[in-house]
């Protein structure tokens, strides 16, 4: 399955985006035929299509159609719009600009051309994470034929392209005949690990268990887990990593339980500007999201709510980084003293 | 606030049950007036009353309606109907056979005395626990003029009669002007901090952040809590405390940021019969709860779920454990062996 990917025309003239819409999940499956910049943005815009990998793909897939059925002289516009459409979303604004650097030299099959190297750059990027991250699986867990696994949120092919980064794991492990189950956190408030990734799991035919999040730890705690794989929004220089709000709950339980805890996720997330994970800012989300699930209330309608959307896994907590292009052993670098690894200068230290 | 209590007749004739109905939280506010046995079968199976303390006590003054109210041939089966309503209530059945050996004695007026006084008992114990509660939180936090507690699940008024558990401590420290502020976990799968938590601070003024339960140990972490309050649903012979899931997690978190963790319940929580919390068994309360909320749908009809309602937090990780009758320091306790307070034959070691 791919979560968006582009359509040729069956004849001369633009192509269009085909994507799943994943404000259906998981009650329908169902996918749009995007042919225009409007389209996009609102499907954008709806949430329909979401994850950063996702994202810069849709961005730059939406630059190729401005130019391929636009006037000349809207197509600025249209760009600047679709970039605009998800302000916070980096990848977003990444992908229009080099589509639409692309378009300025070559036109609009320049763009697509740009667009589908960054489709193939994914899938590529996802399936070599997958295949780091279950080779290591077995270095860690040599004696363990079939693995249960942990993870939280949705790191699978509905935020990237065709596989993603935690979930890409599970799946590889699947499709090998390792996985005994997958154990999936629910991931409140947004639950998308209820909707999205259990949804994946399901399709793919994996066997899993849907958890609240609180769960985690008493259930590792139990022996009932043998690693925790989780994506990352942010690695910072040292290895500290901020994901979805819970995840340095599973590490602190995985590191109480002897459990190996792994964090899966692209190069691009090493952000080698930001020192630790004391210099990462936070997002509250506000009440909304907490006091009222589709529009169920689950709180008193004036309840005040803090409401994190992320927070930070310090690299000691961290088994390893796996991602595309290596495998960063954050145990081998431990000292008595602290966390002393740089993930951002080791980048040559490919291991796999 | 009384969630459960009975109300005399204006003149002659049996009087009746006046409780909150608990089911319409937080929405609406509205007591039901219980008059017949019928009635309190029904509000008991439909969770408009709940929590121990309140189910011992409401078992009890249905044995008084029930002698009041009825033929003397159709008292019997009443009183087994209403022992059986919710079968795995142990509370229920008790105030339901304390009651009725009363009656059998003395008829509706001893049952009726019987249950005014475990009302009274409860209140009185409740009150215990806060103030032993409060002081402690004295002791162990000496500078801290004004705390931030956190705590998980209801253990209010509304699971007791008037007062309640760990949200007791809570509600003395707000009385006396020592509450920073309270942090709720929203408690999933079925929200009872969420919907009754905050529902109770919020009644009695007091300052509250609501949080979706995974963003506990990252706010401990950051320095956000001054102490851990929880309730417990057993207690095992070395301290080992079994309560809502999600507990040991907060445990671990709470350990972690070298937060202070305390246990409150009343005395008859502690099972010297249970040795230890390996003994404890694992209610899963199945898929239904975590599937959906409220009617709306949170996953794949047909997913998979785990659903443990309790877990056990280890001796190790508790500072204390306050009662109605004293408080066990587990630190105190603690050798590096390992756990090997024995909380059972101790009962006489009043400390407060």
């Amino acid at each position: 399955m791919r979560t968006i990917d582009w359509v040729p025309a069956d004849g001369p003239g633009p192509g269009h985006i085909r994507m799943v819409d994943q404000t259906r999940l998981p009650d329908t499956f169902a996918e749009l035929r995007i042919s225009t910049v409007d389209q996009l943005v609102d499907a954008i815009q709806r949430l329909s299509v979401r994850g950063a990998p996702a994202l810069g793909v849709a961005g730059a897939m939406g630059v190729a159609l401005a130019v391929q059925t636009l006037p000349t002289d809207e197509v600025r516009t249209a760009v600047d719009r679709l970039r605009a459409a998800r302000p916070t979303a980096a990848n977003l604004a990444l992908g229009v600009d080099l589509a639409w650097a692309q378009a300025q030299r070559g036109g609009g099959s320049a763009a697509l051309d740009a667009a589908l190297a960054m489709r193939d750059e994914d899938i590529a990027g996802c399936r070599a994470m997958a295949a780091r991250g279950a080779e290591l699986l077995s270095q860690l867990l040599p004696d363990r034929p079939r693995l249960r696994v942990l993870t939280i949120c949705n790191t699978g092919a509905l935020a990237a392209v065709e596989h993603g980064t935690a979930l890409s794991v599970i799946e590889r492990l699947h499709d090998e005949g390792r996985l005994d189950r997958a154990l999936v956190c629910e991931t409140r408030p947004l639950l998308q690990g209820a909707r999205l990734t259990a949804w994946e799991l399901s399709r793919m035919g994996a066997r899993y268990e849907l958890i609240v999040d609180s769960a985690a730890a008493s259930i590792m705690a139990g022996g009932g887990v043998d690693a925790v794989l989780v994506g990352a929004d942010r690695i910072a220089a040292n290895g500290d990593t901020a994901n979805k709000i819970g995840t340095f709950a599973l590490a602190l339980a995985a590191a109480h339980a002897g459990v190996p805890f792994l964090v899966v996720a692209p190069e691009t997330t090493v952000d080698t500007a930001t020192a630790s994970g004391a210099d990462i800012e936070i997002e509250d989300r506000g009440a909304d999201e907490v006091r009222a699930f589709r529009g169920v209330p689950t709180a008193p309608a004036d309840a005040p709510v803090r409401n994190p959307a992320f927070d930070v896994t310090p690299a000691a907590l961290i088994t390893a980084i796996v991602t595309d292009r290596r495998v960063v052993d954050l145990t081998a670098h431990q000292t008595p003293a602290g966390r002393s690894v740089n993930v951002g200068p080791s980048l040559n230290e490919e291991e796999a």
